[in-house]
């Protein structure tokens, strides 16, 4: 997830506690009759300083002992709940069925784990990010990720329930009063997209553009990570930093690109933009925080 | 629990396919959103061969990851679930929020952990046994029982629903065409109350008492272990194999007590019952096993 990896560094250059991280739950899913969040767990997890290092998400050390026994009775586990990680989600699904809102929850399991920063789900209502490939019915989205390991040609991506959900009126207050928006360096299709599509939020990015900067998730023509670039391809999209920029040109003024594609600089900055192009490759946290550091000076924050 | 030590012995005399638990769920309880059914699953476990034979409950070499991840968001915990334990109760909860009733449930998870035996609960329908203690509000039983340790004086059980569950149909049949029936040297109050209590499970077993055998769970003036011998004084009978004895006098016609109570024999007999003195100790899976063949001999399975 380069929107956690980008996140670790910013925390190291900007305070926690004025930062508002809104986070896609489209992929939000239930697995063993737990609500899983598994977006907004990894920036929780990666804020708190307690996300497994080697894999992105779930907690550092965790031991899967729940999960194997849980292969007992459901089958092979395709979707890896560390025990450690089976206490959020536990307390997430028993605050939710008593009749606490997913933002609410997410507060206090921040709040308890750490980190400072303000964690908004993008809505309290029902998102579900489903996948069509070529030959195949609709999947949700965590089936075509993790089970299938995003193979297969992506013919669409359908955001059910977007239409009637309501962005979370936190997440818009947000924006609206930040001093600068960054897109993270995101899959734009499923974890910005979801956000992207929530009803207001584009228009209130639009009226906030000079303030947003966004970072390319494709470099050297390719992610470092995910299935955006073969996404950007099967849906008519250049698969380049101005691809993405092309995405983003109405809602961000700064964009961010790796010095390798500095070759698009001059077609960015035709599409109305600022581009810069640096090393944006986040191998270890303090290129993460050398990172943030330059969005937030291009920013002035 | 009694009970579950006689059925180690048991299995080992009698061909677990044969049998048929009828188990108490009034202490059955609500843990973080999930349905923990401690006497149900004892018995599956040790029936399975997988119960942790120290404690006498819970999973063979569990760990407690997310039981400590869990005192994160609920303070410090003091109702033991492992890891692998808690597999369990996710997939009962699962199961009954899908609508499967709790018998079918039971079955499934005896079904795949393995044992052999049929294992019903006593009900479909939800008992609660509350525990009143002097000077205090009612409690759940697990609160009284594993919170406060059993401590306080108690004034009353309240068995809560009692009157309107049904007993499990599948008990009254298996109680109807049993070749034997025995009663677990159990708790006559907690354990063994909640079952007798329900509509018409007494009535089968007085209809069957010529082949019922009772156990004493009291030895020499008291319980080998839990409350059974203070409840016993507490509601006015006498702390002794008669005291026992007198509780299923119509319902069973066999009646075990050990052998350092032997002065009861004649006492019991004049109660209209066939006493048996024998070690009653299970402190050894053998002594188990002697126990139940003393028992299936009495019987004349």
């Amino acid at each position: 997830m380069g929107a956690a990896k980008f996140l670790r560094g910013l925390a190291r250059r900007f305070p926690p506690r004025r930062l508002t991280v809104i986070v896609n739950t489209g992929d939000d899913e239930n697995f063993y009759g737990l609500h899983v969040s598994p977006d907004v767990d990894t920036v929780t997890y990666t804020l708190a300083g307690m996300v497994n290092p080697a894999a992105g998400w779930g907690l550092k050390d965790d031991t899967f002992a729940a999960l194997e026994a849980l292969s007992r009775f459901y089958g092979k586990p395709w979707f890896n709940l560390g025990d450690r990680d089976l206490a959020t989600h536990l307390y997430r699904t028993e605050r939710l069925r008593s009749g606490a809102s997913l933002s609410r929850v997410t507060a206090e399991i921040a709040k308890r784990l750490g980190g400072g920063a303000g964690i908004l789900p993008m809505s309290d209502d029902r998102v579900h990010t489903w996948v069509k490939l070529r030959g195949r019915a609709a999947m949700p989205f965590q089936e075509y990720f993790v089970r299938n390991r995003a193979r297969g040609n992506v013919e669409r991506i359908e955001l059910r329930g977007v239409e009637k959900a309501r962005p979370l009126p936190a997440a818009l207050t947000a924006i609206r009063q930040a001093s600068a928006v960054i897109l993270a360096p995101s899959n734009p299709f499923v974890s910005l997209g979801p956000i992207l599509a929530l009803k207001g939020v584009r228009r209130e990015l639009q009226k906030m553009r000079p303030r947003v900067a966004a970072i390319s998730p494709i470099v050297g023509g390719r992610t470092v990570k995910g299935p955006a670039d073969r996404m950007m391809r099967a849906f008519g999209h250049e698969v380049s930093p101005l691809g993405v920029a092309r995405l983003y040109r109405d809602i961000a003024r700064v964009f961010i690109m790796d010095i390798r594609d500095r070759q698009y600089l001059e077609p960015v900055r035709e599409l109305g933009m600022e581009p810069i192009a640096v090393d944006t490759v986040m191998t270890t946290p303090a290129k993460s925080a050398r990172l943030a550091g330059i969005v937030l000076d291009a920013l002035r924050v």
